[in-house]
């Protein structure tokens, strides 16, 4: 099973790596850029029997590992067999 | 707009931070892992009057900043106004 983890900052955290890269695209030259949020995507290959089962794995790597969750929020998505 | 842009190594691409992740995951314990990647989202809020115009610009952004095309791929996706 391959699940796919979205790591995103939670909204009201500050978030430097977005503002950089707002920054950094009016620098180029791009008009009306707002809020720009930078996160993780982190696919991992892992043994389960259903889905079920591979999600709620994935949820325990997240919280042991993955997200902080302090101030990060996480969705897990299920790819495929 | 809002669009969110997902930038990931391209199959192939030695990606450490993804071993990494993999093997602390192994190391805490979990069994079964298997490959893991890491990559990028980034949530862009911009002003464009539809959303083919608001995808255009932002694979121009991804073209120009966000993106090495050389070992990254990247998949937009427009939210919503």
């Amino acid at each position: 099973m391959r699940v796919r983890i979205h790591v995103t900052p939670k909204s009201g955290v500050l978030d430097p790596q977005g503002k950089a890269i707002g920054n950094a695209l009016t620098r180029l030259g791009f008009q009306g850029i707002g809020d720009v949020r930078a996160g993780k995507i982190i696919e991992v290959q892992l043994e389960a029997p259903d889905a079920d089962a591979a999600k709620n794995q994935a949820k325990v790597m997240c919280e042991r590992l993955l997200a902080n969750k302090v101030i990060e929020n996480y969705v897990i998505e299920v790819l495929n067999e």
